[in-house]
């Protein structure tokens, strides 16, 4: 974060015709945005939500509500603009890039719908209950391609990425990868994903126990994510690296992306001051990832779809916030000194 | 509320290709909207925010952090777009509407600026510590004001409105409605307001105690509102009477239009089916008003600024639920019959 730009950013907030503080979290979003441009004139002109698939190996163990071919099927609905994400996303005059990581049944994208952009590493995961979900080279690649993306919309102007996701299966994954890089009880962090409750839950438990016991001698945070998946988790921890870098802020989704954000931390610390938690999720594990990063979320709404959703909703608050940054009389410009009588 | 709409909009909710529930309070404002439009197919096409501004009798008692002319110098920057309230209601593209009901000193307008409609009912209340605010007749004006502003609105075309509020003094009033229509310990339902606290607190509670035992023989929702005031607050009441009427949802900001909703609650009680409510105040009143209505905000934010800022923060929000009701893929436009696998 920059310093400077946030402390002359939080002083031009406090300058408003507003008694001080009164808007609350809209003035702390916007010195965290000029903090992570590095300026006191932050902008979001050119949001994009970047959503991430893949498959996972371990949703043909039953762990999810749904059959691993869903995931292919969404990306169709991605493509025709027709999914929760594309309908936010227009709504938040947000640009939608969907990219494929490697889901089992690539879609079939008709002429004149909206590009899935093709970045497979493998055709989904190997279950991580019975072994590495892919080799280390594989989540370097995927990262990588996580990087580039981000490169890319930055390179086409953006500068405010949301993050979705989109694989059957991956709540178990974040589930393991929360457990495992935080060192939390499985129990503590594993929940209804797309819909599970009762014996159904209890497996899914289960299943994340038996993976962190399969890969109790991982050894640091590329290992982990190697041996867990996802590869869709993989990229938008890139995308986040990537974003990181040229100080575009991101948008957190709910706990899948938050469990990418977690992988981002470990491998590049300083990473999580470009983040912004857009949602809070009812799913239990991602009050745990937030509180883990020092995020508050913007929204909370109960919302468990993922896709990006929620980082599509959060995107007109943070737009707003920069915008009274930006366009809100001063007391200056009244020919008044001070910001409150009792300054 | 229409029932049949919205159970109608909830089946539609419970077929979009998503697990059942997933997009949470954004699935049940949709449906909250759908009830209270009367249709299955809700729309936000044309959303407004209307600010009503008055001034206080007991602003002059010590109670705020800010002296009475401020109220006229905020109509202004109402008028010049600046305010907090201008750029939020630009950002959600909503129309704002502002309405004088007696500031002390009306604005003085410039040529190209904002109208400020004239509803002006007296210069401001007397303080309702050492007499009655206004007249149970001005009372009854400012609330068809408030009436005829909402008809007004409506007839051009707004199928949400949002309400906002300004003048000087006005928690004091609101805890002072709030605490006589609820019935509860002045000292539980007031709060900073603007920003007094310590002593200046103590010496707001002790007002409101003192209206409370001064207008202890009030009688009836009609006697409270004339006795306490204020015109701004019977305004917003009969904006929300007249909007509730025409089926048109009602966003409520926070404490002062959440005073209003409490008034046109009792003066008609099937109106609060035609309020959401936008944002959580700190405000420490706030909360009990929303409990008492049975409302549980969209957002939370910490705002405390008033203006409608935060209606205007959540009509994208609104906005977005009917998208998704009208726009996402159902199972249904996939030949698939079933909601959920569970289902």
């Amino acid at each position: 974060l920059d310093a400077e730009a946030a402390a002359a950013a939080a002083a031009a907030m406090d300058g408003k015709v507003k008694p001080l503080r009164s808007l609350g979290d809209l003035e702390s979003l916007a010195v965290r945005v000029a903090g992570i441009q590095g300026t006191a004139s932050p902008t979001v002109a050119s949001p994009a939500v970047v959503v991430c698939a893949a498959d996972h190996g371990i949703a043909r163990d039953g762990v999810s509500a749904y059959p691993q071919e869903v995931t292919g099927l969404m990306l169709q609905g991605f493509a025709a603009g027709t999914a929760a994400v594309g309908v936010l996303t227009a709504q938040a005059g947000a640009r939608l890039v969907v990219a494929d990581l490697g889901v089992v049944e690539p879609p079939q994208i008709a002429p004149g719908q909206n590009e899935v952009l093709d970045r497979r590493v493998r055709p989904g995961t190997a279950s991580s209950l019975t072994g590495e979900a892919m080799t280390r080279a594989e989540a370097e690649q995927a990262v990588a391609h996580g990087i580039g993306l981000a490169h890319l919309l930055v390179d086409d102007g953006a500068d405010l990425v949301g993050l979705g996701e989109m694989g059957i299966g991956n709540t178990t994954t974040a589930s393991a990868l929360t457990a495992a890089l935080l060192e939390r009880d499985p129990a503590r962090v594993t929940g209804p994903g797309t819909g599970v409750s009762g014996d159904a839950l209890a497996a899914k438990v289960a299943a994340v126990d038996a993976i962190l016991r399969r890969h109790e001698d991982a050894r640091g945070t590329w290992d982990v994510l190697a041996r867990m998946g996802g590869l869709e988790v993989a990229a938008l921890a890139g995308v986040i690296l990537g974003c990181a870098e040229r100080r575009v802020p991101v948008l957190l989704d709910g706990f899948i992306t938050t469990a990418a954000a977690l992988v981002a931390w470990r491998l590049a610390p300083v990473s999580v001051d470009a983040m912004i938690a857009a949602t809070l999720s009812p799913e239990p594990g991602h009050a745990v990832q937030l509180e883990a990063l020092g995020l508050e979320p913007v929204l909370r709404l109960s919302m468990r779809l993922g896709e990006g959703s929620g980082a599509s909703l959060a995107i007109p608050v943070v737009r707003s916030a920069v915008a009274v940054l930006a366009e809100m009389g001063s007391f200056a410009d009244l020919g008044l000194a001070e910001a409150s009588p009792h300054a």
